[in-house]
């Protein structure tokens, strides 16, 4: 049997499900172009049956990556399928990833049918989807909680009717290692397409019980060949299986004997794009990619205990991209050193857009003196600001200790200009109060998070909100030197996306 | 064998052993006192001999809590246990936790010594710490890097010594859960003293490699039955154990036939006393206790698939202490009710420091209508800032987009009155700056976060900073409702901790 693992990301589709990690056409992009970069196989690009958005996004993305394989969801329905080849167009490499639920609280609870019938529809939809391209994955939904005897049976009849590769996803995150594992082995002993070759298995993985990992290693040890992953293990609930984790496993017990075609050293940048654009903190006891994760508490007196790095130490964090001595750029870096920089960070750029970045660079430059990765990823988002209705023009608060906080904004809706003022328990309050003063709809902070992990006290802020209007919840960002600023820009980043 | 497992929990040792983790005496009661009402069976408090801090705190915890057996470090060094056993003489049960490294790179590297050596020396630990306790527990370091021929040994050794307990440590977080599992599985086969039931195994695994808890699992399937945790999985590098993950599966796994004692309700509430103390945040997406763990999109319409709820949950929110209509107080609740909270939240406070932290929650409950579980939790540890030498008198900052930050900050410096002002980048910068102006030391922010996810702009913003002057690095926490002066007030809290 091959000893390659094929890694298939789904950062774009089953991570940017999650609440607050949506990103727009050209966000996916850059990180399609990362992914490309980091040597994943296969990129699910989306599902292009469930929006406008992912239509276009599959579309743009299999424009812009070459090297890998891209990949739709959709479900075992023939206009899913039509609309996911549609999206898949323009791809170099094509598949389509289509299946239903398997176990029994599936079939009777989402289905409302039977076993047989089961099989007939999954068979259907691999055959419809083979009607367009080569390459069909199937997934076989709560596989995790079907029984074996029968996944098999819905296993042999989808790759005999032509599905390349089958997924057998453990959904609610409920599988030991060891039982996950032994359904792998199962399937690959009782499945006559499997051992002749004619398709592999896919792990999926959930992190509900905190062992995604653990159970992508158990089926990929007993003959799994594709191992679906997201950056940072990022999805819904507890996330998915981490890539980071499965390809440094491989790579560190070279005694499995099987490994993937990650540029390891890529891993630690790609973390730091998706948690930038995605705003989602990754803790700072994350294995491989944390804060922490190669840091020492050597140094702290409270530990007698003398140690020796190497002693300890099993990943040099050079092997997966963290460098200390990263290249900062200041006021003085030129044009092509902030393109070079972007394109290290995977983001490339050109013409105008690069001129206005390099811009919005020098001003940064000129407040910071050091501008560092992250603020490079912020200013390279920045500039999608531009096309809103309400911009921010001026604003001014004044808070602290024993004054009460008193804010005075001004707005540009349209070309029009609104000033208000408003008191509020801290700046942020009163800055949002008297903004309602000028937008005066019924909306509701629901949530509100600051993230500035930093080396200094004048570093980026970046500030997200989800506000509740008229029935549905909106998600914003605002990054600025000003946490206030910020805050008042994640506000307005809000106002904009309202239907109208 | 039983069908028990006793948990051990070394949040207290490990766990806050991480940079900006640490927690004074007060505190730590404070996390015993909340860990034995969820049900640990063993609480490690600490390393006696490696600070004053560290003493003082295994004693005052020896008084505090009554079921848990309290545990104390050394290594194998007659003086660690004696002053180990010093500390614990007030604990209703205790234990001495003594080891030594047995992998070939520790026994060379770190103690130049022979694994004969090793094992008269763990023998003569175990002996010397039986004079004192017991019960005692011996660690063989990097047993995970230890050849199971030799390991086999070394715990027959300690176990004819008098161990009641070995723990088998992957330091390093190398081991994979079959791996780990037959390491344990063969541990249980060779030592005549474990079959006989004289001693048991313990479980301690760090989570390198994201597979922590899975190891932990294979462990106790194998025969081991003490696992090694911690709250939210924290602890050096990538962290060790996390507690909520081993004690789910185990509920959610009836099939493995082996329980712990945890009072899962009390899971949620213990998790976010810990991360708020630890000013450690948890990630979203972690497993059982992240803020995503039960949260699903299925209002996202991006997400065409009809969902069942009862199809895809595995644990109820409620099982884990989650509860969304938690009790929130107001300014109209009287003294009784915030007592009653404290209590339910794992703070036990009376008299005078009960008056003085119930005029604090007026205070804010006059600026925010309703006063959450991290409110108080703040605010239960506020008053520790009374006694210090600087202190902030007042704060005034304008800031805003359009207009140059400045501050204007009044410090008392031991009754003495100083006030100073300057500009910044944004005005955290400002304010900082202000008071370096008074303050004129060679004083570096070395990192600075903002941790305010919440429900409103009026809600309480935490700030912790690391300062480093004079070769030692500080930490430093602020929170309050601008977020502006509790940066401030982080800056002064590692001002005030400086070694004159």
């Amino acid at each position: 049997m091959s000893d390659r693992l094929f890694i298939f990301d789904t950062t774009l589709r089953d991570g940017e499900q999650v609440p607050g990690c949506q990103l727009n056409t050209v966000e996916k992009i850059q990180v399609a172009r990362q992914l490309e970069a980091l040597g994943v196989d296969v990129i699910e690009a989306g599902f292009p049956i469930s929006s406008p958005g992912d239509f276009n996004s599959v579309i743009e993305i299999s424009k812009a990556v070459t090297w890998p394989t891209i990949c739709a969801l959709t479900r075992a329905v023939e206009k899913d399928i039509d609309v996911a080849a549609e999206a898949l167009q323009a791809a170099k490499h094509k598949r389509i990833h289509t299946g239903i639920g398997t176990s029994d609280s599936h079939i009777r609870y989402k289905f409302n049918s039977t076993r047989e019938e089961i099989i007939e529809r999954a068979v259907a939809a691999v055959k419809y989807a083979k009607r367009y391209v080569e390459d069909v994955e199937f997934y076989a939904e709560d596989a995790g909680r079907t029984e074996n005897e029968y996944l098999a049976r819905v296993v042999e009849a989808v790759v005999k009717a032509g599905a390349t590769v089958v997924n057998i996803p453990d959904t609610t995150g409920y599988c030991l290692p060891q039982e996950y594992g032994e359904k792998i082995k199962y399937l690959m002993e009782h499945v006559d397409g499997l051992s002749a070759g004619k398709a592999i298995l896919s792990t999926h993985c959930h992190n509900d019980l905190g062992m995604a990992t653990a159970n992508t290693i158990a089926g990929v040890m007993n003959g799994a060949r594709q191992a679906e992953v997201t950056i940072n293990g990022i999805g819904e609930r507890a996330g998915n299986t981490s890539l980071e984790e499965v390809a440094m496993i491989l790579r560190c017990h070279k005694g499995i004997g099987i490994d993937t075609n990650i540029n390891t050293q890529k891993i630690y940048p790609t973390s730091r794009m998706v948690s930038s654009l995605m705003n989602m903190p990754v803790q700072p006891n994350k294995a491989i990619v944390g804060r922490n994760a190669f840091a020492h508490s050597s140094g702290i007196h409270q530990d007698g205990v003398l140690k020796n790095v190497q002693t300890y130490e099993i990943i040099d964090p050079k092997d997966v991209g963290i460098d200390d001595n990263a290249i900062v750029l200041t006021a003085r870096s030129g044009r092509a050193a902030l393109k070079h920089r972007l394109s290290v960070l995977g983001v490339e750029m050109s013409g105008e857009r690069l001129d206005a970045t390099y811009q919005e660079f020098l001003k940064l430059a000129d407040k910071k003196k050091e501008v560092n990765d992250d603020d490079i990823l912020m200013l390279a988002g920045a500039d999608r600001a531009a096309a809103h209705a309400v911009k921010l023009d001026y604003l001014q608060v004044t808070t602290g200790l024993g004054v009460r906080s008193v804010a005075c904004i001004g707005l540009d809706i349209a070309g029009e200009k609104f000033e208000a003022s408003a008191s509020g328990n801290g700046p942020v309050d009163a800055a949002i109060k008297a903004l309602k003063n000028i937008i005066k709809r019924q909306m509701v902070l629901k949530e509100f998070t600051i993230q500035a992990i930093s080396k200094g006290s004048d570093d980026v802020g970046k500030v997200h909100m989800q506000v509740e209007y008229d029935g549905h919840v909106y998600y914003g960002f605002g990054a600025n030197t000003d946490i206030v600023t910020a805050s008042a820009e994640a506000y307005i980043d809000c106002i904009n996306k309202f239907k109208k």
